[in-house]
């Protein structure tokens, strides 16, 4: 396989940091350049960084100076990964564009452009046809593609079969979020510790939005979105790493019981299975019978963090199915999220 | 006030120790006697119970001979509470009920037995005439009322003056279950320390059917239940005190906005509002404008832990109206609410 | 009791905070005065400050002005308390002294100053006496008092009766702190949240200097420090409220075993026992004999959160004795001790 | 290598489950026989173990039917490892060795036994030779072998080197451990969950005693034991895995200062470094600058929880040195621990 040159925007946040981790000993892509805020322009990197992932900061960033996050700088890439602050990704990330640099985004600035594919590989991957019709540049060189919101990811890949097979009607769904979602330094201490949050500010309208783009159809270099109903209901629990989502949907065409509703999760079949991407899982789905499960402190962690995991599928008397469903915010959720992004844009030749 | 003698069953369980703690001192009521199981009995409390409550067990406990829990030991009280494990509280408490010892329990036992009143206060005191055709003695004097489980107390707080209101039609809840509600010992520590566990046995069917007779009309001598289904997932998180839930309710009757269900919270009288009961909280139900309140590790011990707090009162797609409802599990939820369930029954003269 | 009015300095801030909830219906104390930084000056306290103290914000604080903290906007007090941040400290309450306002400050910065007494009422009372030395004003009417670090307290409060008996000679301490005693938003969760951070900046040398200042004997007007070594090891643990402290101490004359030393706790009497204080605990000392005794969650809060509990006084093989000590360090180790010196100074006419 | 069969005993406690996790894909080790209880024995080991690992149980052990603890039943192993309880392991691991079944074992019964080594490979690997005194069977084919105490061993890594360069004089020690060294179910959440229990029965001995048999030099075919006092707090904090050590060390020669401590830690090289043991950690010692380091979440996998980590090397006034030691409890503190003694075993030519 070629390899590819990155950068990472944002590199010093903690976004930028499990890029970088995940990064390390990646078979496609090496770690090129990192670009931050001014305040950290300069330095060397691990200067700049307040590491706080729990693995050692890979030596081969140590001392590498940290750039603007400015596309000039970046002339040595071949695309970019964007774990930037919403505050300027809109800018940043489209003058990266402009410049006819890729860039693979975290960050929710264009998630609703229409010309920007909000992409999960397992569940949409045609979206990233919308990229010819970005006009960042006239040769199409440069465009953007994003990742959804963390809860957006688990909530998407376990409708997906479900859509599928019986039409959603709609869904009500919490969310129980990990502090790691909040970045660093994040939720304080004493706001957390041993208690419940009931909201999280701006959270409840990406779950509601981004689910029908994800399970919209390409028409017409056009997506239409899906268009069922989302309530939602967003806290933050004291949990390290993993969203767990209880989840009620009503479907268009009721199944028989809930058995058939765990038989299309099981049947159903990634359409990338066989692309050998390296960081897609070998089961996205993980079907779990014993009703303990899953758990975010031992499940967060499965197939490198990239597994959405699903349990207590049963019947409802309001809804016609209730079930959890649970994946890791940072990896699946975030920066994994955009790695295999890249690695089916490189795939499907977008990136070469 | 006339004062009197009460006996505690159970009284070396984490419920037992709660009402022991919570009735020094009661202003009414005085413990009398303690019963526990057989490897208790003849033991001092003090030797006999693992204390496990924040504050120092009280004096006048310490040595107290813990008896046997068999009616004929227990003829100097008035009544008896009961935090009898359900694995004998049928038994037991039937056999003081036909000795002709009042009991007001916790236990779950008799909650579905349709002479016996479940009971909260605010919610439905008529219910309390069904203890009139209970048949444990001829004359009257020994009967049963019951409390409801621990997520149903603040889920039927919120819902009654939204029934009343605008008549519910079905309601989807999550529950985040604080560690308190296990018992002692409880949730091993490594199960739940960072980590959501997202089943608690036993638990969504009483959230499904408790409130359906708690809202259930007196209709000659009996309970007409509520007939709304309720979908329902427990989920148990790390906090120490305090069950909160996420609440999503569908009307019969649908209400201009959301703020015409804050309107029918906050207008909302309790029918014991007037009767002196010293456990009863001044203000019910608190209704928070800030978004991230209620939170259990702030909230759970407002009024003394017997109130029930709501917050985020929103509208919704899917059904009316969502909100965050939440009260402390082990007092109002718990030994707190059989206390002011006793405090009604005084009132009302079914114990003199 | 004559009633005084008095100031806040720091209103908004942690420690602030405890003062107001505090002294919520202190029978001699009324807040007239709310003083914090320009940001907040001319707000209402309840839009300034982000409260976070569990119980609801006090009424008659909410809709009260936000001050400077310039002496000439507080000449309606008699005194204030400081809870002041120690940057700005030092010139904040030095301008309150020579404007003839008496400080009881919680900040750190003139607690070194040989002038000014670092005071626990129950160690130390004669040292208030220092105050005489100042030189603030002319006339002796403005000055400032100290309390001691939230370790400094437990740790000092257990060795005074062991000094008083068998006299110091060495002192090796680890302390694991609660994260209150961080101020908020203090530490990130992802920091603490089931891990121990073993480093808390600035933390050691306080622990080993304070207790020396605190067991110091007034002589001509100045304070004799005692002399012997500390060593300290600071560690910040996931628990709310409440430091404690494994202690090894060496003696100069050692006891006969363990137990003389416990008899030497219990048979201290606290010199300000007969003096009527409303903060003062009626036992500043709890010698716990269940050896899983004191916790931080069960004990902190006994006795208004203002007693030291030690337990598990044993021999040792290295030094004579090891035991455990924890009070709470936002109350006792802070804004209560510094009430409690305020009351203090005025049962001893300082305050008049 | 040649290829051992083993056999695990106590296989569905918690130390059980970690051998039957950490021997998965072992270079030489193959999981031949898994013993429990009579309450396990006979089934399928997926049926009688409640599987706590949060990776998932490995396949080859799902459908393993469990024997009892009996020798004649472990007749097609070369060797067993224990995971034992110490109420049996007396006698199971007593007939083991007698039926010429060498013991790998974690359990502590015989760590005592003058004939019995307490290996920690990088410490003591000479103590081996004490096996040839053993008398369990007469062809010296049946043996036992221990690993020490989860804190004994960090405690005992970080003070062989300077042992050897400074002779200790004295140790003053807090622990600050671990849930997961409890076992299952273990620690109740309502116990520890922002709390500290500042006592573990049986704890403080262990630390006291195994250091001295440890650092012991072997001579005429006994262990002299090292003879320093060790003062020890054994403390419980709400962290899932590694015991974190808050360390004093007085010295016999002492250091000019503290640099040449941390000098010695530096300089120190394992003697097992050149043996190419499949579990011994690259770096046995990892020596921290960072003053926040290290922290149990963050560092106790490191080198797959094989390493020992030190930080906050600095000087003291009563004692000559403070730092923190750091280490995995369930992984190099107990089942980790007991794999690199085999592998040692192995390359000695104990086993063959």
């Amino acid at each position: 396989m070629t390899q590819f040159n990155v950068g990472i925007l944002g590199a010093t946040g903690a976004v930028g940091q499990k890029f970088i981790r995940l990064l390390q000993n990646h078979p496609w892509f090496t770690i090129k350049a990192l670009g931050a805020s001014d305040r950290s322009a300069g330095k060397a990197y691990q200067e700049a960084a307040n590491w706080i992932e729990s693995t050692p900061m890979p030596d081969n960033v140590k001392d590498r100076v940290v750039r603007n996050c400015m596309s000039a700088q970046f002339e040595d890439v071949d695309f970019v990964f964007s774990g930037l602050d919403s505050s300027v990704a809109t800018e940043i990330e489209g003058d990266f564009a402009k410049a006819g640099i890729p860039v693979i985004s975290n960050a929710k600035n264009y998630r609703t452009d229409p010309t920007v594919p909000l992409l999960v590989p397992e569940v949409n991957p045609d979206h990233i046809e919308l990229i010819k019709t970005q006009t960042f540049t006239t040769d199409g060189s440069g465009w953007i593609v994003t990742n959804p919101n963390c809860v957006a990811i688990p909530l998407t890949m376990s409708l997906k079969p479900l859509n599928d097979h019986f039409g959603i009607e709609s869904v009500v769904v919490t969310s129980l979020q990990a502090i790691s979602g909040a970045g660093y330094p994040g939720v304080p201490s004493l706001d957390i510790l041993g208690n419940v949050i009931p909201f999280i500010g701006g959270e409840e309208s990406k779950i509601r939005e981004e689910p029908l783009k994800l399970l919209g159809k390409l028409k017409d270099g056009k997506i239409e979105h899906a268009s069922f109903p989302v309530q939602a209901t967003a806290t933050r629990v004291p949990v390290i790493n993993g969203h767990l989502l209880t989840v009620n949907v009503k479907f268009k065409k009721s199944p028989a019981d809930f058995k058939e509703v765990v038989q299309a999760m099981k049947s159903w079949r990634s359409p990338i299975a066989d692309l050998g991407l390296p960081f897609a899982p070998k089961f996205p789905l993980e079907i779990f019978e014993d009703e303990r499960y899953p758990q975010p402190r031992l499940h967060a962690d499965s197939e490198n963090g990239m597994q959405t995991a699903i349990g207590r599928v049963r019947s409802g008397d309001v809804m016609d199915v209730s079930y959890i469903a649970m994946a890791h915010n940072t990896i699946r959720g975030a920066a994994g999220g955009a790695i295999l992004n890249a690695e089916l844009l490189v795939s499907k030749g977008f990136i070469s």
